[in-house]
This record gives C-alpha cells, sequence and structure tokens, in this order.
C-alpha cells in the first residue's frame, strides 16, 4: 500500500518525529520524510523508518521522488490535503491518486501498549491539573470572568508552559454551559453557580481530555460527585452521572460504536431530557483530540481491545443551563476501564 | 465576481462575522452566511449583507443554494479548500470552478481607514505588553527557562486572558536566537544573555507582531536601543537596526516590494553580513499575521498608501546569536509610518 501524508500527527505516527512543515511518502519498502533546513539536525536524529530528504520546495521535491520511483498508485486523505497541495502531484505526475478518507486515523484506531502508557499519563496529569484547578477556582475564582477563568485554566492545565493544551479550555458558568462548545464571556463567576469545565492536555503529543460540571460554593473538587442547590439541575446531573457510569460499567469490546451510545442516550431519554442531550455520546482520543471512533448514535463501528475513547454525555437547557461530565476509557480484556 | 470562502479569516471581511464551522457564497447580488445552529444567534445579530442560513450539513446547502441560483462559474482559493470540502461541489454541480489563489488577501492588501485604525490600537497594546514583558523579565526571569518565559511572554501579551495572541511568542536565549523560528528549550536565562522577543496580540481580530532584541542586564526595556558587551553582537544589532530605521525612512509608494527588501538586504550584505539575514525583510498584517504584501527579494508587488507591513530585518549566527528588530508600519500619504 502506497500512501502519501501531511498531516504533522498522521506523519508524527509513521516515523516517531514531525514538524510544522513536512511531507511523508511511503511505497513499497521505501519511506521519504521531507522538510526545510530549519529541521534538519532534529529530523536528522528522530526520524525513524523513512529517509530524511531536506529541499526548501517540498512539493516540487515529493514529486520527483515519485516520478523517479515508478509508482502507479498512491493513496491520500482528501481531508488532509489542500486542492493547492494536491495539485502539484496530480499536474505533474501521471500517478493515479485514491481518495482515502481518514487513512491515518483508521490506521490508529487501536492503540499500542505504549501508546496506552502515554494516554494514561496524559489522563493522570489532566487528573492532577483538575485538583490544582478546583483549589486556585475556590482561593481566587469569585468574582472572576470566565475569561480570567479560562487563562487560568489554561496556565494550571499547562503548568504553567510545561505541558501543551489539547484544545483551549472551556470554562462556562450557568446558561453559557447550555452551549457544547462555549466561548468565555465577561460574566464572573460567584458562589451558587454552576461551572463546567472541559479541558486537557498532551504528554508526549498524545491528548487528555476531561469535563467536569459543579456547583461554586466553599468546597469543592472536580469529582463526579456533585450537589446542586436547584433541584432540575441535581435531577439532570444525576442522570448524567448515571448515564456516564452505565455505559462505562457495560461498554464490551465487539459492541458496536452506537450501542455504546445507547447505553447513555436511553437512559437520559427515559428521564425526559432526551432533547437537550445533543451530541454524541464520545470521540476517540490519541495524537488528535477527536480520533476515531466516534460514539455516535449511526455509528456501527465495531469497539474493539486497545480503543480509547471518551464517555461524555451532557444535558443542555437553552437559557437555564448545561451539565456534562467526561471521562476517557480505554478497552482492556473486553471491558471499559476509566483512565 | 461569484465566489465561495471557507476561511474563518476571509469570511469574516465579508460579512463582519465568522465562527469555526461556516461557509460564505456570494454571486450576483446574492450572498450566503452558512453555519450550523449553534451559532444561529450570534450570526443572526452579527452578519451583515449575506442571508445567513443554518444547516447541519453545510456543504449539501451550499451545493443546493448553487444549484438552485444557477449560476455557472464561481471563483475559490485552492490553499483554503481540502480536496474533501471542494470536492462536494465538483461531484454534485456542473459549475465550473476557478482557482484565484490568495483570492481573499488579495482583496485585503490595502486597509480601510477602519482597518488602519484598529491595527494601530493592535499595535499600541502590543508595544505596551513588551514594555510590561520587560519588568517582568527583570523581575522574575532570570533563572527561568525558555519554556517559562514563553508562557509569561503568552500571559503578558494576552493581558492574563483578555486578549488572543496573533502566534505563539517566540522567546530565545543566545544560539537558539540563531533560529528565526525558534521553539522553546530548557535553557535558562542569566544576565548578560541574548534575549530574542517575537511577539503579538490581536485586537477585534486584528493582529500586531514586533520583534526585540536586548542583553539581559539589570535594566533593559524592549525599545530599539540595545547594547551588548561582545563587539559581534553590537557589530551585527547596530547594523540590523540601521536596516531597519532605513528602510523606514526611505520606503515610498510605487516602489516594488523588492526594492523595499533591498533597503534593508543591501546595507546587511555590504557590511558582510548577507548570508546570515535568511529571510524576507516583512509581511503584510491584517486579520491574518502573515498576509500581503510580502517584502520580498523577488516580490514586483507595488507598495500602496493603505498597506501595513512589518520591516524586520535580521541576522543569524549559526551556534551563537541571533538579532531580529520588527515594527510594523502603514503606508499613509506616500511614506512609512511606524505604528
Amino acid at each position: 500500500m502506497n500512501y502519501m501524508l501531511n498531516n504533522e500527527n498522521a506523519i508524527y505516527y509513521e516515523c516517531g518525529y514531525s514538524c510544522d512543515n513536512a511531507l511523508y511518502l511511503s511505497f513499497g519498502s521505501e519511506a521519504y520524510f521531507i522538510t526545510d533546513s530549519r529541521y534538519t539536525i532534529e529530523a536528522g536524529e528522530k526520524v525513524q523508518n523513512a529517509e530524511v530528504v531536506i529541499d526548501r520546495d517540498l512539493y516540487g521535491r515529493a514529486v520527483k521522488i515519485l516520478k523517479e520511483s515508478k509508482v502507479k498508485k498512491m493513496l491520500f486523505d482528501p481531508k488532509e490535503w489542500s486542492v493547492a497541495a494536491f495539485g502539484h502531484f496530480t499536474e505533474n505526475t501521471k500517478i493515479t491518486f485514491q481518495q482515502e478518507p481518514d487513512f491515518s486515523h483508521k490506521k490508529r484506531i487501536i492503540k499500542s501498549d505504549e501508546e496506552l502508557k502515554i494516554i494514561a499519563k496524559a489522563v493522570k496529569l489532566g487528573a492532577k491539573a483538575f485538583s490544582k484547578l478546583a483549589k486556585e477556582f475556590q482561593q481566587n475564582g469569585i468574582g472572576e470572568s470566565e475569561f480570567t477563568l479560562t487563562y487560568r485554566a489554561r496556565s494550571v492545565l499547562g503548568d504553567y508552559g510545561k505541558y501543551d493544551l489539547s484544545f483551549d479550555p472551556i470554562v462556562a458558568l450557568n446558561a453559557n454551559a447550555a452551549k457544547p462548545h462555549a466561548l468565555p464571556t465577561k460574566k464572573r463567576m460567584k458562589a451558587g453557580d454552576l461551572l463546567l469545565v472541559d479541558a486537557g492536555l498532551k504528554y508526549q503529543r498524545y491528548c487528555s481530555d476531561r469535563t467536569r460540571t459543579v456547583q461554586v460554593g466553599e468546597k469543592f473538587t472536580f469529582g463526579t460527585k456533585s450537589t446542586f442547590s436547584k433541584k432540575k439541575i441535581q435531577k439532570a446531573y444525576d442522570v448524567v452521572l448515571k448515564a456516564h457510569d452505565h455505559a462505562i460499567t457495560k461498554a464490551r469490546s465487539g459492541m458496536k460504536a452506537r450501542e455504546v451510545d445507547a447505553l447513555t442516550r436511553d437512559l437520559i431519554t427515559k428521564v425526559g431530557f432526551g432533547e437537550y442531550f445533543v451530541h454524541s455520546t464520545g470521540h476517540g482520543v490519541g495524537l488528535d483530540i477527536h480520533e476515531m471512533p466516534y460514539i455516535a448514535s449511526k455509528s456501527d463501528t465495531i469497539i474493539e481491545d486497545g480503543m480509547v475513547y471518551t464517555i461524555e454525555p451532557g444535558i443542555y437547557i437553552p437559557g437555564e443551563f448545561g451539565i456534562r461530565i467526561e471521562d476517557m476509557v480505554a478497552m482492556v480484556d473486553g471491558k471499559a476501564v476509566v483512565l
């Protein structure tokens, strides 16, 4: 199988190194990592199982290598390549390029033991950061805006510059938490507010992802047991937590992803909140924050040992509040293990 | 001229609003802003001169609108569209799609008075942040790693969560500064070190960009006058500053971009550092941090009033040190005005 990649994480997965200007070609027994001279030293030291080629004109060089190789067919992911970048190849070679959407994500769906260890460590560091953040918010968070709280979440999750983040953290209060992808506002946090935090960090390029929803009070941790003053919120929270726990307990290798999705959705729907659970139950996590498998109501993907994904049911009442509880699991010996 | 866009800044420029999931179509007297239901309220309030269309399937809806319009030809920027995204249109319509690289950047090359005001404000905020950062580094920077210093630069430039950054700041010491796009290392800052900081922030979505190089001592500001203990560094610094000042004084509307580039390059080359000035003199700045015009040795672009770009000559001696001094200018009444 011959293929070409230009996505940074896809390339990293192949050869253990990547940078922001690189192409990767693989055909027959040959593989090439093409980058520019800024990365000569690092690429030379770290790229495994591929020849490092330095050229200012990455595309021109890739075309040249392919022409000389006499390869006839190459796979590529059409989501990964711009029309302009791909055009270099179609205009300058006679190779047949076959679209293979999610090519790299499909290869990466089952994590190796080594990857599982790294991801587990990322999740552990993420959990520790949530504990620190709970303290930070209790001591210094009251009266601060979502903008400021988001900034602090970035700082604590990244351990003040030590780790990259999986994505820009979501810190949302009350009605703003009803938007699954809330952006921060000037609203300030006060005691009694509902507070939702969705955040993760990267360890050795692998992502963690976690969401907690709590009521702001004198003492709160970002555990999964939370108490709310308002009955409606407590009811919704209890359902979300039950759905979260149920899915983790009952998910099995061999199930279809939509069956895992149903484990949370059916419970939430039964209590009458179905229409307010507006997204999928979860998504795979690895080098990218969103990978396969997608734990969605229409997905026939078979869940297998070695897959890593989130369980993150939620209930979002527009204009009122939003609740989401998210943990990452790995499929081990047929069952879901919380990371 | 009919065209379609899917780049966030390109769309913002057309209609005053954008988000991370949007398409924009313009043909005849009609324009459509297509997004999903997460953005219904904001798009409805803020999109100007275009009809807001909400659909979960952005591409399907765009194809439908185009089919119904009976439009025959559309321009698009092949750098902006993935092969997969563009495929929705070629597979499902009979429209002729014409490649127009940098379509939106070309439209945006001359800034309006309103844009100039916003950019000037962004630069002013950026300059203030550099002053604060100088104090922060003097008081608390000695002994800290480039990682930590970069984290603090992010914090100060963003005013602790208030502003987005134009790009991840570069904070590089001594030999690491010899890489024009240095990544932070564990190296710790000490008195006497050469320190290069390249950073900017966004104000109302428009970017600022600035670089300063100083010797770490008891007192330093991020002004352009810097003193270095080592003669070779001082000599290089003085040449870079002279080249920077010369280009700002002599740049004129009506010149070709390569003539502006030559204003810095010729001076640096004359003193024997030519081979160490490894990049272009500057780049346009606006909604994107890198826009037109490119102030490069091969660019025939004519400089005009209303253009905004950086003047950032540099000298990079591998393994020793790097120097860069960068300011943003706007062309006003035929001359370059430092923002």
